[in-house]
């Protein structure tokens, strides 16, 4: 994507120039901040409350295809990855740490291309960027993030608290982000055929957002302060809907009940899978990178929330044990089935 | 490695499996770590003191070769890479997390093997293993690890806080990891001509220890301690003592004189670099991966190391502004050469 510029080979800059290069624009925002980069290791002041730490590994090829993804995109994603972990801890992510491993084939534009994305979202989020490194690979881009964030104790929601008669409610809209996936493949592969046309991606530019560039839910960590909710469990929605709901009744020792008209889609997530043919629940259900939070509510608390245009409750938790159903829009109750995204499918890892 | 054996595929346990499977015998041992593996982060409780973050990513085929590095042996490294930067720090390491990205060549048995080695380094350091993730790599593997760690604020030594005159002192010797590599790098030459010839590396055991199980210096952290020493500046040194005193030379604004005939060596070291034909002082000065800690020390400290066998003076900080020499057998004084290890040079990476 940068073989027509002027670019400079990493060859020519070096392990130590190309870290300082690369991370001197970024300012330190958090007074827990004692000591960012540039050191064995970052030093943090986490005396108040409680911490959090999350890591993410993501490898071209596999999690992302630089075909098709801006570099800026994949920084900023990159970012957002991890600090949707740390909300779905209830908490507000502070630092993270970003190491690289590049192949020779990416000059520094490239790599100054992918760190204005992961300043935008550092800037966006408030988090400051604190410690990583880069080294070489031997094919692709390998990112590996790793987020730190604080909350105070009581406020810190597991996996493992949901209780039955909660509601089970997720913020935003769900589907969107696999629906673009769709897309952006399709985009791909008439691409390939006839590299001259320009796709016009504007019909879905909600669903390639959502891919592309989605957003940690801030704001919904923000709302629930707001309106003094602290769920009893709550999970972000990388694998899709499905398979949190497993993670979610597992970790609790409780089942639940989904409601399949409850689920809410953004309208051209729908008409997308129509167009592409796809069973618009299965989108919904088992689409993975939404990062939407997924929650178990109080009854008592759903007066704060109701008619929300943010939080939607689809369900309910039941106590029979990890039994997972989805109720549909004929009233029949099926179970669930968790299709989340597996890896070493050996169709899936190449 | 593990051709012959009966073994299972990657792909008949699935990522939720996987994780759960390598991490289930690792207890929970810091009463920092509230929340460990299986949530969406985990949690801990930093109060006390200052944390320190640090996170390195290892690469096969830039940072290892499976063809001479045992599995087990490489979950060990990996922990013990990231524990050198908290004790560089002056830190104690607390909590990892682990990410890995592996191909399909590599069956469950190879990961269980890779985690007995981190299961070993976590019990002898004491560290608890609080997350991290599996997922499928296109061609090798991939491992990330990111160290926690806290120390008194008054302990904590920058790279920066070097003054003019402070002695430069490192730990345990020199060169030996980097005398092992050349052994197991011939030794794999070898193996390539003659398959059926036996290796007899008894005669280069220490060096080879030292390169493919090298242990993080907890016991200096525990001696400075002890002698009631906080260095001035602290690093460890992982690229090459010549590399890492430009390091603390430049963040501190002073120079550095060393003493050639005051570097420490294990006789093993010396021997095994004469008959490889590389000058003794070449190894010491630039071979990388040996982990030591280097210090500034105060000159009123010294009575405290005097004689200590760990803990060797090699020359001293000076007033000229990242000015390092090294002072020959022979009394000359010449520029020190930084020849630590470079990424993205075209010969190094593949």
């Amino acid at each position: 994507m940068f073989e027509n510029k002027n670019t400079t080979p990493l060859s020519e800059i070096g392990e130590f120039g190309l870290i300082d290069h690369l991370t001197k624009n970024f300012p330190v925002i958090h007074p827990s901040t004692l000591k960012g980069v540039g050191d064995d290791a970052a030093v943090l002041n986490l005396n108040e409350g409680q911490s959090v730490v999350t890591t993410d590994l993501l490898i071209e090829g596999v999690h992302f295809d630089l075909s098709y993804v801006p570099l800026k995109h994949l920084g900023y994603k990159s970012v957002m990855v991890n600090l949707s972990d740390v909300y779905a801890m209830n908490a507000h992510p502070t630092q993270i740490t970003v190491s690289l491993a590049v192949s020779n084939r990416f000059p520094l534009e490239a790599l100054e291309e992918l760190y204005s994305g992961i300043a935008l979202a550092c800037k966006n989020y408030k988090v400051d960027l604190v410690g990583g490194d880069t080294s070489s690979s031997s094919t692709g881009l390998i990112i590996s993030i790793t987020a730190v964030g604080q909350a105070e104790e009581k406020k810190i929601t597991y996996r493992s608290g949901a209780k039955a008669n909660d509601l089970l409610v997720v913020s935003g809209d769900l589907g969107g982000a696999y629906m673009g996936l769709q897309v952006l493949e399709r985009e791909k592969e008439v691409f390939k055929v006839s590299p001259n046309n320009q796709p016009d991606l504007a019909l879905y530019s909600y669903c390639v957002e959502r891919q592309l560039k989605p957003e940690a839910r801030k704001d919904i960590i923000e709302l629930l302060e707001e309106v003094e909710i602290v769920p009893n469990a709550m999970i972000d929605i990388s694998d899709g809907l499905s398979s949190e709901v497993f993670h979610l009744s597992k970790a609790s020792g409780v089942g639940c009940d989904i409601y399949e008209e409850k689920l809410p889609a953004d309208p051209q997530t729908s008409s997308t899978a129509e167009e592409f043919k796809i069973n618009s629940s299965t989108a919904l259900l088992n689409g993975g990178e939404d990062y939407e939070l997924l929650m178990a509510i109080k009854t008592e608390d759903y007066d704060k929330i109701k008619g929300h245009p943010l939080l939607t409750p689809i369900g309910h938790f039941t106590d029979q044990k990890e039994v997972c159903n989805l109720i549909t829009g004929l009233r029949q109750s099926i179970p669930l089935q968790a299709q989340g995204w597996k890896n070493f499918n050996k169709d899936e890892s190449a």
